[in-house]
């Protein structure tokens, strides 16, 4: 069996499960965004009483963060007070970020687990080799009153990536190359591995914005073997007992697909499409009004550090706007510890509240029509970020703040 | 003459004005703010071609930064395009903060000029000496067109203040306070001037939250002889040239009030007047759902430390929601400097770009039915802030920190 197939078969109570079988299997940690107050309804009109386990249940506030409307405040009201009411151990408000930033920081992600979350990115956390998957309102409301949830054993894919890029590209140039050829739709409810030497060596961080993106191909979720680095990360944060589940070594992939990334340059996702990938080579040039550093993707650390090292002591052109939303205040606090927020605002950049931003076009940074912006997030199709008129170019972090500098899209010199 | 009589008319080229006298002045600087795309469509509808002065016109994107809607985006942008095409020498994008913090930090206000800018606000710039005066899309566009613009020579009311507050109040407090007395209306379409043994000494930073609330009380402008920290404040910033009016000896207010503040104890409006004046001690104990400080009355450097004070080293009630709005970009960078930035997060603060803000109800910290709102800003009638049902004390700065501290009205002990 596959690590994946071990995690759903020990949360459904069986010695083995097979891809393609339905099994009904505990839930470790359901999350629920406040995009989600149907959830609330839903559990009502299920006649759900309290929710299975109030250790294992939280909302949190990131795509309205503060709410900047009256009806966005009094769906974070309604989530309160059943969070309230519920009980509930863990609850992040406005002041905390991005659901899939906030629950590994918080201890909650940990290996060999299953987190279900309302939000299509929750393959993020197969970073840490945990199983997880979103979820709609309905199946969410099933899971807050049973724990339990029904999975169909997906089919898994081997993306194998060996080699080394160029030093100017990074995680995300290399999801994005591999999007480009993989497809939207090449991975539909399918799990994705990610394997190969260069996998291995993944800090956290990049480890995050790879499998977040599996979600792009289509993918029910995405799995990373614990490396070093993920296991001292989630020790430092959790005592929770967990199990990584090693893959048997005749374990069959249903298709295994091998990418050499040697000197791979930067790559951008071309409008209107995740999986329309050009290099770098084919964009530069290309006149920006938004420059956009953030998101469950790429708001971390890690990719500020990045934009900090290039726009240091500069300036940003002066027909682009560049916003910076780390994706959780513990972000925050280390981009202000280092200097690195000093220096950006000093450059010209506008920092908001930590969570979505204007990555779904609903909060701090939106895109009018006929503009063009470079973004470090996940999606880029028409209307995506603001306007439908608008056009949205994918990229690392580096290539944002290089683009930001020079007010065309630029290659980052490292 | 009165100091502000003598600004009108040397401004519009004579000897002498009298109260009730109808002039036109030259206008030494128009701002116009993201609330006001109007104005540009007013221009082009007066056949406007080219703004009077490209270094007396600016735009300050404050209320809506970074854009939360499409609509929005849209307003910023045509905005953008207006002042490019019109060659403005300066401009304030969505990384800068609130025009009245952000005109002053750029050296463009003195002692002696005549400011407009289409924000009722614009009072504040009594502090400086100046004439500030709030007026709508069709006059700023005929300012933009020829400018000039006509005034009614206004009434002095002298606010004489005198004494030493308690050290848990501020001037936000002394205003409060005064603001009960005199009432909403008491003051309408007369100018203000502030004097007396406390507003002599007080720092700009006071000077501008005083100033500021003066059209809460119908002002049409406010005035405050400018002090040393005043002039020394403007002289750091511009090499301009400019005039201290001194008032005659010989001149007659239309009213003179006293006010002896020895010992003045913290003060709230409660809702949903800004004229509802109480002392916190009729106050205290009321439950809130958030406390903010920011906006032109109340989001400077002075105002985040007043906070800082009282929250090091503590954490929030957890029933609270804190947002905090540094003014400008300048607040935001000395914030971070000083570490009260970084121990406010730790605190349970959620930060938000520069600008109003919730203040108005159009942005980041919007409050839903029937909750309560404890804010160091200058506006609590019914839905300012959002929900209509919503209710809004106004406070200083330490006051809403103390009472974000135990989730109800709290006396600052300072």
């Amino acid at each position: 069996m596959h690590a994946i197939e071990k995690i759903l078969a020990n949360k459904a109570g069986l010695d083995r499960v097979e891809a393609g079988q339905i099994v009904t299997c505990n839930i470790d940690f359901a999350e629920i965004n406040d995009l989600y107050l149907q959830t609330v309804y839903s559990f009502w009109e299920m006649e759900g009483q309290k929710v299975f386990d109030k250790d294992k249940v939280a909302f949190v506030f990131d795509h309205y963060a503060p709410a900047p409307t009256i009806n966005t405040a009094q769906i974070h009201k309604e989530m309160r007070e059943f969070a309230k009411e519920q009980g509930l151990t863990h609850h992040f408000d406005i002041n905390k970020g991005i659901c899939h930033q906030v629950l590994p920081e918080a201890g909650l992600i940990y290996p060999g687990m299953i987190i279900v979350a309302t939000d299509s990115h929750t393959t993020t956390h197969g970073a840490f080799g945990a199983f997880g998957t979103g979820i709609g309102a309905t199946d969410m409301a099933t899971v807050l009153i049973s724990g339990k949830l029904w999975f169909r054993v997906p089919e898994l894919i081997n993306i194998e990536i060996n080699g080394t890029p160029s030093k100017n590209a990074f995680a995300k140039d290399v999801i994005l190359y591999i999007l480009g050829k993989v497809k939207a739709d090449g991975a539909v409810y399918k799990a994705i591995e990610f394997s190969g030497n260069y996998v291995e060596e993944l800090g956290v961080s990049e480890r995050m914005t790879i499998c977040n993106m599996a979600v792009e191909m289509g993918a029910k979720t995405a799995y990373m073997k614990p490396n070093e680095g993920v296991i001292n990360y989630v020790n430092s944060r959790t005592s929770k007992d967990y199990t990584i589940y090693e893959t048997d070594n005749d374990y069959e992939y249903s298709e295994h697909l091998i990418f050499n990334i040697d000197g791979l340059e930067p790559q951008l996702a071309a409008p209107h499409s995740v999986d329309n990938n050009i290099s770098i080579k084919d964009g530069i040039g290309t006149k920006i009004h938004q420059a956009f550093i953030g998101s469950c993707t790429g708001g971390r650390f890690e990719d500020i550090e990045a934009a900090w090292k290039i726009l240091k002591g500069k300036k940003i052109h002066p027909n682009v706007r560049f916003v910076i939303i780390p994706a959780s205040d513990e972000v925050q606090l280390s981009i202000i510890e280092k200097g690195y927020m000093r220096d950006l605002i000093k450059a010209g950049v506008t920092f908001s509240t930590p969570g979505c931003g204007p990555c779904l076009g609903t909060h701090a940074g939106i895109i009018a029509d006929n503009e063009v912006c470079i973004t470090s997030t996940n999606r880029n199709f028409p209307g995506r970020m603001g306007s439908s008129k608008a056009s949205i170019y994918l990229a690392s972090p580096a290539t944002v703040a290089a683009s930001a500098l020079n007010g065309y899209i630029t290659e980052p010199i490292v």
